[in-house]
């Protein structure tokens, strides 16, 4: 694939922390891609070192080919200025690139706009439409597959996974992340959504996102999704797990988390002994995976109480554990490396 | 509701065994639902006590309200004959219900038709279009739930379901089967096919089906699907398995299964044992399952091994096993009564 070169749209990211988060998400993990930000309030002025642009025109100059959509608007929606830089993306050949709800293809011109200039609208959220059950394909994927796995949903999956894979590619591992969830997908420029696709197909989404990860570098980080005990999310959980054949796992936990949130009955999380027994018998016959070490995330307690976990998580399943966003992700990648496959 | 009377339309269901299953299935667990089945072919004969009929006008001195299309069409297309009974039996005010991939909303002139007689066209198959995430209702349901889950796909689920739920109306208990696949579906005239359904509702969609049951009855056998290892269908099984928060599992295997059917990777399939403990341990925490009983499908070995497979199933597990279509239901079914909830 020709290599990605963004022009992040991110008109207004600084009025709301949240709204900005797929761009910060690309300038934390996809920083070698990112040519220029486009945002009227702050042209002139750079951001984590990339210059910010105030029309699209102007960061022609940077030769980006694609304009990301950086930002989480309303609902979704794309107002009519939006629309306008859209537009103006296409007319000056890049492809487009987004993340939310609602398509660029049903942006009204938009489509035509770019057939005429011959440019791709990539809806990044809406699953391949050619889907289907998956093959065993998975286990013939020339890779090393990691697939993190969680005591809970919205845990910080997606982070341990960017950050293991930003480190294995700061030590020059071909390394790559495969994103399964939309803010993923926003961030690498591709993947599937999983949540979103047909029951049937789960696990021949999986498997499809490991085989194309085959064909980008040899260290797959697979992002996973919910948690296998999980009362609402645990179908895609398990069906990732299969799918995706993994030879190992991070087992991710909050510290402090008991039951399960965004779930209104509030299950009792298990212990991380008992996760770690149940995720390796879960594990495909053909494949058995082992968990290689605990990602903690300590961001709701003190440095300290950081440490006695990751002591406390090592001492209860015999495994290395630390919290990578705090503390860096060596330690953890490292436990990786070694464990196999 | 009010209660069915199925006018079966199962035009040339003699031709061959599998055409006419739906038919079949329809005949042995809801006899009691069927007042006549249309056969050209057949006119004047009867099905197991049942008349045949050679049109639809004929068919209403039986006083049906409802026509089930009862047959597996080629490819679940309708040809112009076919529509032609269908009209026939909107003309005569009958609902219709149909379980082929082929929507009776997309044959011309039908749903107008439909409209002008005030009667309703069941596209069973096709999810609710208004699903969402699953909520905890299933925890509140007033019934005892009983979920079938198996060793792999195809090794009778569906069918252990409604010998169990057959020989417990039987004994009138107030029995539902809770059907979750497209041919459970067109035999009980409701349901969804919740491998149809998008990920992330898949557990809300198995909470709605035990909600429904428990507004019909109060012991529901859910019909399981996949399996727990099954490479292929597992996120669908522990989709299920959550979202219908069953009280009990009956195990089904068939004897003499060694790996996965229906799967390139032919994966092998674990003891008993290990999927006795393997599903009570991921039951859902506020709702822990226990394994109640064995359903073996001794379909294909002779008397002599099913009896010895039993003894060993019992042996292993400790917990009751036997063949219903074998050897009747009974004995699952006061296992399935002794053990709870």
């Amino acid at each position: 694939m020709s290599e990605k070169k963004y022009l992040i749209l991110a008109e207004e990211f600084s009025h709301d922390p949240h709204y900005g988060k797929t761009m910060r998400g690309v300038l934390r993990y996809r920083r070698e891609s990112v040519v220029a930000i486009l945002d009227t309030k702050r042209a002139g002025a750079s951001e984590d070192g990339v210059p910010v642009v105030g029309t699209v025109d102007e960061g022609m100059r940077y030769e980006p080919n694609t304009a990301l959509v950086g930002v989480v608007t309303q609902g979704g929606h794309f107002p009519g200025d939006w629309q306008d830089l859209l537009k103006s993306s296409v007319r000056q050949g890049l492809d487009v690139e987004n993340g939310l709800h609602v398509r660029l293809h049903d942006i009204p011109g938009l489509p035509e706009l770019a057939r005429e200039r011959g440019v791709e609208l990539r809806d990044l959220r809406e699953p391949p439409g050619d889907l289907s059950t998956a093959t065993g394909a998975n286990l013939e994927v020339d890779a090393t597959i990691v697939l993190t796995v969680g005591s809970d949903c919205a845990i910080g999956k997606m982070t341990a996974t960017c950050e293991l894979d930003l480190e294995a590619r700061n030590r020059g591992l071909r390394s790559v992340f495969v994103p399964t969830g939309q803010t993923g997908i926003a961030i690498a420029g591709w993947g599937i959504s999983v949540d979103a696709v047909v029951s049937d197909f789960l696990a021949g989404a999986a498997e499809r996102l490991v085989v194309e990860g085959g064909e980008r570098g040899d260290l797959l980080w697979v992002e996973g999704q919910g948690a296998i005990l999980h009362p609402i999310y645990s179908g895609v959980t398990v069906g990732l797990m299969h799918g995706s054949a993994p030879n190992l796992y991070v087992l991710c936990h909050e510290v402090g988390r008991t039951v399960t949130e965004g779930d209104p009955t509030a299950s009792p999380i298990v212990s991380l002994k008992e996760l770690v027994d149940l995720h390796e018998r879960m594990s495909l016959k053909l494949r058995p995976a082992k968990v290689a070490c605990i990602s903690l995330n300590t961001s709701e307690v003190s440095e300290e109480e950081a440490r006695i976990a990751i002591e406390e998580a090592e001492a209860e399943t015999g495994l290395a554990a630390d919290d990578p966003v705090r503390f860096g992700a060596g330690k953890l990648l490292e436990a990786v490396l070694n464990a196999g496959p």
